[in-house]
């Protein structure tokens, strides 16, 4: 480990918020020789840091609640890192209307650090490393972790398995159906929180969190406490002492338990698994790129002489031949 | 090819609708030993039907416009195959509240065919396979295939990717947001649509319409048509003639251009690729259940004397000396 990468480790442990942005630049790059060192470093205090997971589309509420959230937890004496995602343009690599401010009074209070990866490297909104970013977070001793994640789809799945609770944001939509809310959701889902829940919008709230209460109440709680859905606003502030009372209750109720546990040495699996396959993903990228395998078979298949299957068994195949 | 597949084959290319069914079920499994010989059949026909690809939030009227929009294409004289997802639950499998019958109109009418593909196996709910579920409605000389995918993050990037012409559904939110927009869609989108424009929503509408059309205005449009923000109502039918019209307009106009033959050949180029990748990953997968190397470093990470990224590093030696 170089002298930098050492001073970083030891910026990171006094919670040294510069360095722990350096930190997680390294993490997230593709090939910094400094990644595997620092991660050999911080890797025993796994799992220290409170997890909590926030998903929703966009426009349904997340940064307030994140905020707002955040600066409870710090009123009640904690402390937060946040890790959020920019979905940058995949078309010129910038974003258009740039929102990194979207936490203000959160992002000015010492007790707070605020991550915004850019979006369009993992699937739907998660880091590709948000495991190493929360790993960096549990080094740096946060109290709590806020990981958020837009959308509807793979990241939502991606992201409860990573979290010890898992926050869904919905808001009432046209007639009594939630926006954003899928069915698999509610499986994964520990907290349904229904937010806008105010003026001219608070009775389709409130019917739309009887109706869910009732699709709740016919579903197992697999080894965890009972689902929840709260009603939220965040211009008259309902439901948000509700909501952290929740979480508290989830979590110290949850570490009581063995699922605790087990979700966490689950997420190990999990995790070298994904680092097996992403590094066989970039060295075979590397290898596509040096060899000119792919121009051949693309060729092939441009003529209809091979199809798509047919061209990656071909280049499988020979990949394999020569040790990958 | 077995006999049955032949009858399969055959089917297909009668535009025999239970054949088709047949067929997409071989191909969207993960090794049906015909899947193989059907692709080879029929990727001759690669590219013959236009593809019209639509996204957007849960909620947001995607079926209820597909529906429309098919029944105009059929009026017309054309057929249309439409390729949806169920986002099952990741849990128990199966769905909760199961709405298969989403576009019951559409899928009474003998010109169309409606698949629908279980969204978890995907990303952010695009079928896996849907390069080869487009395939085989080439091969049933469809004209129009409608290809849905929900959600906002790497599904829309993987599905603009494979379509002839993007469209991109969102709705006026609370304020003068457009919910379910990210900004990096603006630049994915050929056509973006703003529904619900009815009753009280119906000024919000227009007003998001105006705010949209200069964010557009600042936009390249890279050698496509210029992009288009649309009002819909599927209450009032507003808007459903113009946007029938833009998409023939543009899909008339996109073949006479070069790249829509670019774009193509680009897909081919990326269908191989990911085939590499998945037939790689359905390797690694087989042997790390077999040869019992995961358990070995899964008890060393959870004792620390590993991290998951060393961990992961020898298996993939392993597996490489190996020959995978």
């Amino acid at each position: 480990m170089s002298l930098k990468t050492e001073h970083i480790y030891e910026g990171i442990l006094k919670k040294d918020l510069v360095s722990l942005a350096k930190a997680m630049s390294i993490l997230e790059s593709k090939d910094h020789p400094a990644r595997l060192p620092l991660v050999k470093k911080i890797f025993p205090t796994y799992g220290r840091s409170l997890r909590i997971g926030i998903s929703g589309i966009p426009g349904v509420g997340k940064s307030t609640l994140i905020e707002k959230l955040g600066l409870k937890f710090i009123d009640s004496g904690l402390s937060v890192a946040v890790l959020t995602t920019d979905p940058a343009s995949p078309v010129s690599g910038g974003s258009i209307l740039g929102d990194r401010t979207r936490m203000p009074e959160l992002s000015a209070n010492k007790n707070a650090f605020i991550r915004c990866s850019s979006g369009y490297q993992g699937h739907g909104g998660l880091s590709r490393h948000a495991k190493e970013l929360m790993l960096a977070c549990d080094a740096a001793d946060f109290d709590r972790v806020i990981v958020e994640t837009i959308g509807v789809g793979q990241s939502e799945y991606d992201l409860a398995a990573l979290v010890d609770i898992f926050i869904v944001l919905a808001m009432p939509g046209s007639g009594d159906e939630l926006q954003g809310i899928k069915k698999g959701i509610y499986e994964l889902a520990d907290i349904i929180a229904i937010t806008k829940a105010d003026g001219d919008l608070l009775e389709v709230a409130k019917t739309a969190k009887l109706q869910h209460d009732n699709v709740i109440s016919f579903m197992p709680s697999v080894g965890r406490r009972k689902k929840k859905v709260l009603l939220l606003s965040s211009r008259s502030g309902l439901g948000m002492d509700e909501l952290v009372t929740e979480i508290d209750f989830f979590l110290t109720d949850a570490k009581k338990q063995t699922t605790f546990a087990a979700r966490r040495n689950k997420q190990i699996e999990e995790w070298i698994k994904q680092e097996i396959h992403s590094q066989i993903e970039f060295r075979i990228n590397q290898l596509l790129r040096s060899k000119g395998l792919l121009t051949e078979a693309y060729k092939k298949t441009l003529s209809k002489e091979l199809n798509p299957l047919e061209a990656a068994a071909e280049i499988v195949n020979e990949l394999i031949k020569t040790n990958l």
